[in-house]
């Protein structure tokens, strides 16, 4: 249980965490800021923040819990911005997609008070950005990947890991930062970018609306990620770029091979190699199992 | 309304078929053929057909209506084996993925029974191959497209819209066999071979297993269409692979563009992209109204 919630960042990821922390009746009062002082003005409207603080170092005064809800390349000047008050009483996480980056802006700022601060990235997110859009389900049954460095207080990590699982979440689990960033580029960003890429690919064709009216069930689950956040995908996609460059790489050996085997006709061997991924992906399974 | 369905091909695609018309009331009964015996034996198991047929030839036979649901490679040898028996007063038609291959099968192969035959793409699938897996819903709310060609009999074109309706579909409508392959290059075939290349690149690779039990929504919903039947997609990706490999060239650029912002860390420029690929994503609909 915590006494007050220092929440910096009111958008969807954010004020779904508000949400769900008050839901599970595991805080007592949510304080809030938003760079925007009308998101602020918006999630105490919705109900999502008990009070606007006026600036993120405001915010964090007398919070037992800290968190960072901000696009990752906002991490540093918010750590900046907040260090004055910022105590080793204190849990600090974040919900950033990317953990290198803001591992290392909190050891360029946090500095002595390092150990208070637990690197989080929820594997939970949905297209629709805004406090308008925030939801206490949204944590529910999604896997928590926290990513610890030498210096983090191990019993801030165990109250983190607690926080989580009392939020629903149905896997916690720790990996560095470098394996972290490494693993999402794969099964994320590479993904996200493949997507924007495509759409923009389409728009770029005269015929391509034409096109798009005929796009099927196939296409609509293909490109979902496509609508997601532009501010969060920006800073994403920048921050880990090294990481999604070598997972291109992997990919367009992979698409070499199969184009090989179109061009020359070889249906055997392309049956193969659609087969190798058509089981991989039909023994894969969401963990845990998700909604839907 | 149908005297008897000579159905070539008793998986997904063609039980569905089947089923749906029997419960639409559209056919008396239904004659198939499956190259494997089993598939021909289970789908009368399970009431898909009425008659097991022991060869293409013998299942049309009777038959006003004719489907050929076999991988579009197989259409040429098909109509080759059932070409003695088509006649005139028959309404043959496809559920192929790719038409111009097709087209050029019926043209080389029934030469003046051509008029009979009907190309049509109902825009509806699963992953799931399989008779097991066929389902009376699956042409329901969908789209067909039907790619005549000059000596396609126009009573014929209408005969099959009228039957396509009569099945739920909520959208039929007639291109050139050249627009629909370019077209379906771009928004099913290209985002297949993605979905592919991408999964084999994570096999590929010694952490794969590992990023892949990180996965969440986003990646569950982008790769679905990677667990696609190889045998279909073994065929569909060589019968067009000239319109795949000009959708590819259009995506590598929109790649490369988007690298080059990520590389250089345009921030700005990126979010720009991002935003564009972002809202062509938010307004595109599913046309019709699809389940969900």
């Amino acid at each position: 249980m915590f006494k007050q919630l220092g929440l910096i960042g009111c958008g969807m990821m954010g004020g779904s965490f508000a949400l769900a922390l008050k839901q599970a009746g595991l805080v007592r009062r949510v304080v809030g800021y938003s760079k925007s002082p009308s998101t602020t003005a918006r999630a105490r409207q919705l109900g999502v923040i008990d009070m606007e603080a006026p600036s993120a170092l405001q915010a964090i005064s007398g919070a037992d819990l800290v968190m960072l809800a901000v696009p990752v390349a906002a991490t540093e000047s918010t750590f900046r911005a907040i260090r004055h008050l910022v105590n080793p009483g204190m849990l600090i996480v974040d919900v950033g997609s990317t953990k290198r980056d803001v591992v290392d802006a909190a050891r360029r700022t946090l500095k002595h008070d390092l150990e208070a601060f637990v690197p989080c990235h929820p594997i939970a997110g949905r297209e629709a950005a805004g406090v308008e859009n925030a939801d206490p389900r949204l944590y529910a049954d999604c896997s928590v990947v926290i990513t610890p460095i030498e210096r983090t207080d191990k019993a801030k990590i165990e109250q983190a890991r607690q926080m989580w699982l009392a939020l629903g979440c149905g896997d916690v689990r720790l990996m560095t930062p470098h394996e972290h960033d490494a693993a999402f580029a794969a099964v994320s960003h590479l993904p996200h970018l493949l997507a924007f890429a495509l759409m923009n690919s389409l728009a770029a064709q005269p015929d391509g609306d034409q096109y798009l009216s005929l796009a099927g069930p196939g296409f609509r689950d293909f490109s979902r990620i496509a609508a997601s956040d532009p501010k969060m995908w920006r800073d994403v996609l920048i921050a880990n770029r090294h990481e999604i460059g070598t997972q291109m790489q992997h990919l367009q050996r992979a698409l070499a091979m199969l184009d090989k085997l179109i061009a020359e006709g070889r249906a055997e061997e392309l049956e193969r190699a659609i087969n190798h991924a058509s089981h991989a992906r039909a023994n894969w399974r969401l963990r845990p199992a998700g909604p839907g």
